[in-house]
């Protein structure tokens, strides 16, 4: 017998009509490619995002249609969100930091009919408009005055032009909620990369755990700024849970610098912010220069890497602002843990709650997870055992599109599937998760597993130190033994003694890196990613001392 | 083309499994009709459910049977709210406030096949076991030393005997998400009261609305009171939002009086609680007469009836208790509105703020609402306007049980179905909602509309004044004009003279009461509303001066 209430589909539209209705007046702010600071509404931002629609269907965008975005977080954007998911088409979001050959291939396989683009990516959009064969046309994110002038890009278009052309009168349309909504390839190390499909389902139950007090805590008192890009994993689904609750928004367009950051947050009176930890280095380091300080924000959401825990200390006692780990990927749309306090860590010292918030967090409701040995063993949940994390979930991906890879799940002998996340992780007895490595990443030495990220963190607490990375090097005797890889702070010095003496009493004798190598700059990839594979190919042939 | 992600459906069991794995340790502390304070965990509550789930397999109860309660607020509530949904039966809660051949009534008319009680209700039970046909046996919720000697019931039977008997392994069933989970009986002033079917997806739903921080905000820090009884909506969501979130729970069982509330909110450090104006008003008369404070509770949510400007400013000015208003019905699951504030407000001085969190409040995402005129057009966001309150959502009812009442719900002009709230109200350009009145109480003075509520409201200012009506009685020139029937505080005096100036500047003056009656009580329904319907028939025959 089913129940007796409304059938009423979980849509992405409904959340930009709700804040339109709700939360009319409250502001989008962003920074434009232009150069200028542009401001508009959700009433607004409602209203082009049914021109554009009216738009797409002029185009001929059919349901389910892929429509392509290379775009920096802003309003425009934002309209593309809702405009493209909203009437039934994919909004697929491709990050422009890949090389312009992976992202003329993405659009191949995803066969895009439409790619929207801001101007910065005009280049990348020239080298590859003729490869793009399913591109029906490229708009260019910007007015007719900025419009470029030659180009030899054909059926180039101004995305202005194509909202003035349009009425603001346009019925959402009602659909299956689990119709595809917006898709985003993972940018993996190896094999091509692979499109996640989410769902206007997907997306609406991952807004909910988002927007929840032990999730990011989106309340309408907020005044966000996700770093995070919208190119990635649509900004960790900020961009929705603000609408849901009628929180302000603010974009930082390309200006990433710390500079251009701690202006932005000072002038909107941000309160809440997301992204990386690079970021935040950047930010903090102008900050620090400069002796500045915040005088609104009181949260920051650090994703996409481990926090390290020096960044989590400068945050909380030089500048008062809580910073709270959280956990996901690609695959998990992509919100997994949030590492939000419980009631009994209101009797915990500093130091005892600063070694809970390093973690990646408890799951949010929703995602459920547990780590598992080589045989599929479940592991016990003691914050010492740790293995292959698993997790499962209506916001976790079941395959990839157009079933490239295979079938990604595991099946646990209860019969319940899985997705390995490729992490590996301990889960302590109050289910805060935390990574000890990636599982390709961990060093074996002698039958034991080193975290590679336990080594960096140690490197990371050393004043001199900008950036670190620890590889496994080949080692006759060990299998494999730490290499530690150290870019140094403008101006600072330090050498390999003082280093590798830095790790005395942090951790075990036997886990200290054998070496140091000083290098200008670390590999990252187009997500903000160290690149170890990259590294181990370029020390291949290092020589350990002792070795 | 659907979305790529896992297909998990969103299932009342999954919470009470994700309490146990992340919160297991997480407290759930009830006072007991045996008249002591339990205390129990979500990882042994968890397991008592599953033992409950197998004795209900074995007393042979199958999918979307419905199973009856007649319970206080305690942890064996929750273990029948997970226990009957998670098998895939109807947890049907009975009001046990209702005459008892209206129990008989609602029990014959869901088909009830097990009844669960408390010990408080064996009166009832002796007095309608022969009446309830469909009912299989009656389950007493205590142990065996507490069980009644002698009781004429034919298939009585002893909870903890029941769990006891069984084993705690139960893999919980996955089921579609739209299958009923649970039902409750409004109690309507006319006709037979009418069965509200939920589902696990309107439950899921609406839990992850409660728990937002725009709606009762419900995290892992929180240790949460429901004094609002578990038999009346589901405790407005409480049970499960806590089980979401992992937030201890305190239950009161029978002792709802000011005295054991405070005693207990100060022991279990209780930081928010939920309950009806007048239970409030009870805990706050003891708390005046002591001298007592609260030293944990930080916020209170009120509903079930509208907030009272001045209960409102008692909690917070004397308490520092932020007091949330909620509205909502049994239709609605129940909640439609909270009333958070926004980022604008934080500029707001006290009475400004005040006047905003008088209103019930802004619609929670999921809920759409609007007003509209006689003949169905939407009225402006004005806060001015005023007209029939109509709502849709996933977690509203579409049709009550077994058909009764015939279809609920209006079409509007754009084809969208609505359920009419029988309220009026104004919604303001914040998104503001508030109650001016019952359809049915609003009195029709002259072709001008005086909101019973703002009458009352008024009265309720008065320091001698406990409790207050106001009703529309028949006057020859007016149509109708005002009575305001009043109960004043022992031992407080107010003459009629007296309270009629009281409205002097409060209110326009063809709005002020053309009479006032005192009583020593008013009649109050079973949920705690006050019966309007009683008060006008008594005072059918008040000549009002003048008239």
């Amino acid at each position: 017998m089913l129940g007796l209430m409304q059938d009423i589909p979980l849509l992405i539209s409904s959340l930009i009509v709700h804040a339109d209705r709700h939360h009319g007046d409250v502001e989008i702010v962003s920074r434009r490619v232009e150069g200028d600071i542009h401001r508009t509404t959700y009433r607004e931002l409602h209203s082009r995002a049914k021109r554009l629609a009216n738009a797409l269907d002029a185009l001929g965008i059919g349901m389910s249609d892929r429509v392509a975005t290379l775009a920096w977080n802003g309003y425009r954007h934002v309209e593309l969100y809702y405009g493209v998911a909203g009437k039934g088409a994919v909004l697929h979001t491709i990050n422009p930091r890949l090389p312009a050959d992976q992202v003329a291939w993405i659009t191949q396989h995803a066969e895009d009919t439409l790619l929207f683009f801001d101007l910065t990516f005009l280049p990348i959009i020239e080298k590859i408009a003729a490869q793009c064969t399913t591109v029906k046309a490229f708009v260019a994110m910007t007015d007719a005055a900025h419009m470029p002038a030659t180009t030899g890009i054909a059926n180039l278009m101004c995305y202005e032009d194509l909202i003035a052309a349009q009425d603001d009168r346009y019925e959402w349309p009602a659909f299956d909620e689990r119709v595809a909504s917006s898709m985003c390839y993972t940018s993996g190390t190896t094999g091509n990369p692979k499109g996640v499909l989410y769902s206007h389902r997907s997306t609406l139950l991952h807004t909910f755990a988002v927007a929840m007090p032990d999730g990011l805590s989106v309340s309408a008192k907020e005044a966000i700024l996700p770093v995070v890009p919208m190119f990635h994993v649509n900004a960790w689904g900020i961009p929705y849970a603000a609408a849901m609750a009628g929180a302000k928004l603010v974009f930082p367009g390309p200006a990433l610098d710390g500079k251009s950051l701690h202006e932005l947050i000072e002038a909107e009176k941000v309160t809440l912010s997301a992204g990386v930890p690079t970021v935040w280095q950047g930010l903090l380091g102008h900050m620090e220069q400069h002796d500045l300080r915040f005088s609104t924000m009181r949260r920051t959401i650090v994703g996409g890497a481990a926090l390290p825990p020096a960044m989590l200390r400068t945050f909380e006692e030089r500048y008062g602002v809580t910073a709270l780990h959280a956990w996901g990927m690609t695959e998990m749309s992509p919100i997994g843990t949030a590492c939000a306090t419980r009631a009994k860590h209101a009797a915990c010292d500093r130091e005892a709650l600063f070694a809970v918030k390093g973690k990646q967090g408890r799951a949010v409701f929703g995602v459920d997870m547990k780590i598992v040995d080589q045989a599929g063993t479940e592991l016990p949940w003691d914050g010492i055992a740790f293995g292959d994390l698993l997790v499962r979930g209506p916001w976790i991906v079941n395959e990839y599109f157009r079933g490239e890879g295979g079938n990604p799940l595991v099946t646990d002998a209860s019969g319940l599937t899985w997705f390995p996340t490729g992490d590996v992780a301990t889960i302590d007895a109050d289910g805060y998760m935390q990574i000890t490595d990636r599982s390709k990443d961990v060093i074996k030495s002698g039958g034991e597993w080193i975290s590679s990220i336990d080594i960096e963190n140690v490197a990371m607490s050393h004043p001199a130190v900008a950036m670190s990375a620890c590889i496994g090097v080949a080692h006759p005797k060990w299998d494999e033994r730490p290499l530690l890889v150290v870019v140094k702070k403008p101006g600072k010095e330090v050498t390999r003694d003082e280093l590798l003496r830095h790790y005395e009493g942090k951790v075990a004798k036997w886990q200290v890196p054998d070496d140091v190598a000083f290098v200008d700059a670390i590999p990252m990839g187009a997500t903000g990613k160290m690149l170890k594979n990259k590294l181990r190919e370029q020390f291949r042939e290092h020589r350990l001392p002792g070795a």
